[in-house]
This record gives structure tokens, C-alpha cells and sequence, in this order.
């Protein structure tokens, strides 16, 4: 887990003096001092009038999520790197558990083993590369089948007792889409966590397959946003199986066929039929955001790059490969897109840049003396229990506590505590707002951190 | 802290039955299963003779810590990028605790900025750039002085509440190095860790460099290995005041003069002087790695890209700038430089890829019986204390103690359990070597896990 540390000195000299925090822990970030550039009225230099839009990139850019550097180019900002985090973590979790074991390419590839695999021809104009000053040219790399095709083909005594090898990276990959739109659903520079794995025999390689597959089931229920998994085209990357996950969205760009009956799919690329081909059942159509993608690829780039290993019986024998993608920056846009609303983001509850957010009252209100409450409720849930280093607070004195709510609710805390008018009630009540069920309750501070902390 | 997980299943159904593990935890990654190509012949076509090579770029190929994809580009291997996660989390932690944020910009900056502050002319033949379908040209940012600078002139309404505004990212960047040379000390791409400041006056401005010096001190103090801090040249990056952080070293490529008395000291470059400035002392000269530069910007890039805020008496002011940049993989490296033996690596504790090494007896050695020890002692610093997440375990069974110790030497681990000859005796004890210090004792698995829990 990704913890930010604010300045605890900016808590305790701050100006207001009667503001002051009593509770002398070092980790609590404010709002007042994130760099949170809320923009309500989007520049026009970013998003044209006319060009279509699509609702998180909106929300992400308006809410001071993430900003467009260039076209298809995005910026994360602190909330943004934060959720990218928790998505990374969640990912390499579950990677990791499958006996994954996480590395990092260059984004530079050398041209030369693009041109040896022949994907520096045949994957077209969306590949982008450079030259250097000694005029030797590189691929920005969109994936790195060649790459690490070459890193195992370099072992000078890779055996049949280490494999299978099933090695990732979560990193920055490029595309030049000729045409960048929706945000980070569509974009030129984009996070993907790629793996390779390599086996000695298309059966052992199948097998590998189905249990990289089962990862991915636990990592998209994990982040808890509903997904499909349909049969997929090889394309350029190549192979012979290939499965798809999505997120149903009427902005995806895919074109599925599911059927009504049981779990199978596809993308209408490969088989446009009417009828389940396991069980007959009439086949319905949806639009998908892509979010994964695994090919069983057999010995495509090993053969031609040279990947081998020593066999039981001492022969040198190819590696059977697999590669699967995950668009990590892509499932926080989507994400976002399925989830809210048109003004309020909603985020998977496990991916929120912070998981509470902590309204303290207004400078020079009736509930201004609650406001150590405020500290209270704060600092106990940030430094103990299920939301340590994930809580942030609004200390904002010149903001009333409706305005504070309103865009912790736009920014999509999935709990919120606002410390309100019967803050200062004889029996002490807060509210809290459990955004992602649209729902709230009022209790006391004890029954608050309690509630919070039995969840999940 | 980076966790990995490896899968429990491996250890459960090891061929051996014998050799099983009786502790149900999930988190225990094995030497049998990590990819850590050991090579110690290194390929000719990777190191050519005659070419000088640096002792950290040969032991951190050998050990398989790190593995050159082209010249000057380096792939992290899993150990790698465990020291590397180490080290970005020790950085990210005293930017934070300065107030500090966390960002993320693309690797490719448009090269219309940078033609705007005159950048893409004076930076020469380093600066790689690249030209997309729609032969738009983007550099491949070696800073980012420009996006960032670009980004806070596009705030709307930043006011002088918001400063100072102390943002930062630990990414890839690109410079394309006449000669890349000794591995990742000076390599083509690299990380770096770049903060810039925006301040409403040169005196907020200095304040803030004082105390963002103050945090690198930090850095290099927690990373404990030696550095000595001297004023440097704005260069190509600009500004009135400078500072360089060096390891002393005599592979570095920069000349130093140093007070023999005081902690005074200048990079040649700007004051060969025999004399101390300060104090009239003799100067003596060293060569340094620099790892850290520090700049007072002023307005050179505000100023021409606009970057303004509304002061206190509604005026509109430029900000005042300063970047800060630390060299994240030229530090690994560095390091490994600073501390190693010919044959030997040595990191500091604090960015070691797994800071424990457990050794688990050979198959059928006498000691074998011994093995549910060594299972316990890797089980119980993993699982508890000081060391959670942090230990590595030897299991293979084809090895004797003595080979395997000699790797996880050569590998670098501060702490090396080793369930030798004696852990069979009446009172079992087994040996614990402090590799840093170059000294071991024997003690019992009691004595042993609280020695290792009181460290630090």
C-alpha cells in the first residue's frame, strides 16, 4: 500500500490557532494542502467543442484526477498516481499469487528484434519508434514480446526444472492511436501490466494459461466492477487461443455476443452467430470495454528469437509461450465510467485514492467547537485499524460543511464523516455517508470507527 | 514496502514430500522459484573486452540483479526491482514528510514546449526525440521542467494560499549518452526522482530549497551510504544557486574539492580553488558519483511559459521555481559501487532486495532432519516483526549449505541464516552472519529471531 505523509507542522502552525490538532501523528493528508486542481468548466484547449466525450474523462479532468499533457497523454495527479497504486497492488497481489514474478523492461526496444519477429511491418503506423544519435533505431514499446523473448533466449543454461517462467511488469507502454479520445480509455502512452510466461510443452503452456486465467477472475473481482470474459481474436500478437475480459459499457468499442443461457462469449471479430456454440441458447449483444486480454501463443516469437531450454532428456527444445495484458490505466478510467454518475465520480471501493474522507465544520460556526471531533475521528482511523494511511481530512476552515460534503461526494470518497450540526449535541452524533450505497446514517463517534472498521 | 508473494502450493507439493513445509502462510518467496540468472561468465556480446567496466555494473549482471536489454538500457530483474521498489519508498517518504506530492507525467513531452524555453537547442545531441503519425515531434523527457511549468500556468486560479506547491515523480527518463558506460551509472534510461517547487517570492523560494536540502540530507543519511554535498553548476538546467550530492568514489566522473576542515566543498567545475571559501583551510580533491542536484530556478521557466498566481494584494505574479533531482538507479548502483568487494555485492540494509536469507540444509545431509528448523526461523521472520515480507528462503535441496551461502553472499543479503552441522546437536543452534559487518555468531532459533527483531 502506497501511504502519502502531509507535514504534520503544517496541521500545528496553523493560523487559525484555535484549529490546532492535539494529536501528534505525522500522516494525516489534508485538503487543504492536496494538490487537487478542481476545474469545473474544462479548458476548451483540452476538450474540444463537438468532440465526443466520454463521462471519466470528464470527471477525472474536472475533479482534478487526472490532467491531458499532449493528445492520448495523460498526467496522473496525487489522487490519480494514488488509485493507480492501489489498482498496481491489487494486480501484482494477485500475479504474485499465481507464482508471478514482477520485473521492468526498458521503454525503448531495439528495432532490430521487432524487425527478426516482423511486427515492425505488420503492426502498422501505431507503432512509433526513434532514432538515436549513432542512427540505431528503437520501437516505444507497446508490449514486450520480443524483449523478453530475447532476455530468456540470452540464459546460457535454462533448464526443463525452471520452468514454467512466468515473469510481468506493470509500466508505461505506446501506441499511436490515430485518433486518442475518450481519456485514458483510449490513450497513446498508457499502464499495462504485461506477462510472459514460457513452458516446455503446449500442454504444460495451456495449463499456465488457465491458471494465469484464474488470477485474472480474483483481480476482476477483487476490484469488484462487473466484467465479461469472451473469446477473442489472436490478431497481431498472434497465437492460437485467446480470451477477452470487459467491462459491459455502451462507450466500449468492442461489439460482444453473450449468451443468455450460460457463460460463454465472444467478440463479434472472431464469431457473429446467433446461437451459443456450447449450449444453443439465443446469443445477445453487448458493447465491452476491453480490460484484459490473454493469448495462448505458442511458439511464435520463441522460435524465431531463439528461446529454448535443455529438456529432461537433454535435447534443446523451443519454449511454448503465453502473454497476457492487463490496461491498468485503462481500468481506473473504466471503472469510473461504469460507476457514476454524470456530475460524481464513483470508484470501486478498493481502487478510491482515499478510502474516508473527514469533514471538519467550519471556522466560526456553532460546530466549530466539535472540531476536535473532527481530529479525533481523523487520526484514529488513519493511524489504526482497516483505513490506516488511507483516510484524508478536510480541514478547510472557510468552507461550510454542505460545500466540503458536496465535493467529497464529486470527488467519490466511498465513506465520509461529516461533523455537523449534532456534533455539538449533548449526545454527540455524526454522519456518515456511505457514497457507494448512497446511503447514511447518523451515530456516535465510538459507533462510527466501529461500523468502519467491520467492513470487508 | 513491496510484498511478494509466492505461491504456497510450490512449497506444499515439492517433489521431496519429505521437504514439506508444516506453516500455512502465503508470503515466503524460495530460491528454487526465483528468476535470478546467476552468470558469471558474462556474455561477450554484452561486456566487450577491453571496454572499462564498473564493478557494480559486472557483479549486478553476474548475480542476475540487473541485465542490459541495449547500451545504456538495463532490464530490472526481480531482485532488481525489489531494491529499486526499496529505495523509491525511502525517497517517497522524506518528500512526503516535507509536504511534498506525488505525480506522474508521460514520458513524452511535447517539443513545442521545449522549443519555447529555448531548451530543445541548448540541450544538444542528448536530447532524443520522436515524431507521431501526424509528424507532431515529442521529446523523451530527461527532465520536466517544462511539462510541470506548462501544467501550473494552466491552473486557472491559483492563489498565493496554495504556495508553496512541492510536486514530484519518480519515473523513467531518457538522455542519449554519447558513450553510455558502467552499467546503470550512467546509463541512457534511467529513473530519477525530479521534485520542482513554485514559491510567491526568491526568499519563499530559498526557504523552500533549504528545506527540501534538508529532506535529501535525509535520503542519504537513511540510505547510510557515505556522500558528501558540495556547490554545483546550474548548467543547462539553470538558476542561481546549486548543489551537487556525491559518493565519493574513484569511478566518479566529477572532480571535487573539499574543506579539510569544515564541511565546505565545490564541484571543480565552478571554484578550483586551493583554499577554503569559508574557513582559508586547505582543499583537498576527490572524485564523486553524483546522485543529487538541487536548484534554485528563479523565474527561467515561469516566466516564459507563464506560470502566475494571484498575490496577496491581487496582483499577478510569476512563481519563483526550484527543482530537485535524485538519481534512483544510478544510486542502486552507486551503492553496490561504494560498498562491494570484487566478488562480492554489498547494499546498504535499507534497499537490500530481501534483507533475510534462511538456509535450508541439503537433502539427505545429516542435517536434513534439521529442515522443519529452517522452515520455523523463515516462516517466523517473515510473518512477524522487523522483517515481514522481507525474507528469502534456500530450499534448494540439491545444494549444500556451503554453496548456498557463498550465493546468498555474493547476492548480497545483510543477514544470512545458515542451518548447518550443529542445528542436529542436543541444544540445536545455528549460525547467523552479519554480512555488512563481516561477522557471525552461533545461537539458538530463539536467540537468533530476537538478535534479528532488535536490529535498527
Amino acid at each position: 500500500m502506497y501511504h502519502v505523509r502531509t507535514n504534520l507542522r503544517k496541521l500545528l502552525i496553523n493560523k487559525d490557532n484555535n484549529r490546532q490538532c492535539a494529536y501528534p501523528f505525522n500522516s494525516l493528508t489534508t485538503v487543504s494542502s492536496l494538490f487537487q486542481p478542481i476545474n469545473l468548466a474544462p479548458k476548451n484547449a483540452e476538450i474540444k467543442r463537438g468532440e465526443s466525450i466520454a463521462k471519466s474523462q470528464k470527471l477525472l479532468n474536472e475533479m482534478g484526477i487526472v490532467r491531458q499533457a499532449s493528445p492520448g497523454m495523460y498526467t496522473m495527479l496525487p489522487l490519480g498516481l494514488r488509485s493507480f497504486d492501489k489498482l498496481k497492488n491489487l494486480i501484482a497481489t494477485e500475479m504474485n499469487a499465481a507464482g508471478c514474478q514482477q520485473l521492468c523492461f526498458p521503454f525503448l526496444t531495439s528495432a532490430d528484434l521487432w524487425k527478426r519477429t516482423g511486427r515492425m511491418e505488420t503492426t502498422g503506423p501505431e507503432l512509433m519508434s526513434c532514432t538515436d544519435r549513432h542512427n540505431r533505431q528503437y520501437v516505444l514499446s507497446p508490449t514486450h514480446e520480443e524483449a523478453i523473448t530475447d532476455l530468456v533466449a540470452s540464459l546460457p543454461s535454462l533448464t526443463y526444472r525452471q520452468l514454467p517462467l512466468k515473469l510481468y511488469q506493470i509500466s508505461s507502454k505506446f501506441r499511436d492511436e490515430i485518433k486518442p479520445r475518450f481519456g485514458l480509455l483510449r490513450g497513446r502512452e498508457f499502464i499495462m501490466k504485461d506477462l510472459y510466461t514460457f513452458d516446455r510443452t503446449i500442454e504444460d503452456a495451456k495449463e499456465t494459461y488457465d491458471s494465469v486465467s484464474q488470477a485474472y477472475d480474483k483481480v476482476f473481482k477483487g476490484l469488484g466492477v462487473p466484467f465479461v470474459k469472451v473469446l477473442g481474436a489472436t490478431g497481431n500478437i498472434g497465437g492460437t487461443l485467446s480470451h477477452e475480459y470487459h467491462f459491459p459499457s455502451s462507450i466500449g468499442e468492442d461489439e460482444l455476443k453473450q449468451c443468455s443461457a450460460c457463460d460463454y462469449g465472444t467478440n463479434v471479430e472472431i464469431s457473429d452467430k446467433d446461437a451459443c456454440d456450447l449450449c444453443g441458447s439465443p446469443m445477445k449483444e453487448t458493447k465491452g470495454i476491453e480490460v484484459g486480454h490473454t493469448f495462448l501463443l505458442g511458439t511464435k516469437y520463441s522460435n524465431i528469437l531463439n528461446a529454448k531450454f535443455m529438456s529432461k532428456s537433454g535435447s534443446s527444445d523451443t519454449c511454448q509461450m503465453g502473454c497476457y495484458g492487463i490496461g491498468v490505466s485503462r481500468i481506473l478510467a473504466a471503472s469510473v465510467e461504469v460507476l457514476s454518475s454524470e456530475t460524481e465520480i464513483r470508484w470501486p471501493d478498493t481502487i478510491a485514492p482515499y478510502s474516508v474522507c473527514v469533514i471538519a465544520p467550519k471556522g466560526g460556526s456553532k460546530e466549530e467547537s466539535a472540531l476536535p471531533s473532527a481530529h479525533y475521528l481523523a487520526h484514529q482511523l488513519n493511524n489504526v485499524g482497516r483505513f490506516t494511511g488511507d483516510v484524508i481530512f478536510d480541514d478547510r476552515s472557510s468552507l461550510t460543511v454542505g460545500k466540503k460534503l458536496m465535493e467529497a461526494k464529486r470527488t467519490g470518497y466511498p465513506y465520509i464523516i461529516v461533523v455537523g450540526k449534532k456534533s455539538v449535541h449533548d449526545l454527540p452524533m455524526f454522519e456518515l455517508h456511505y457514497t457507494n450505497q448512497n446511503m447514511k446514517m447518523e451515530a456516535t463517534a465510538t459507533d462510527i470507527l466501529n461500523q468502519l472498521n467491520r467492513i470487508k
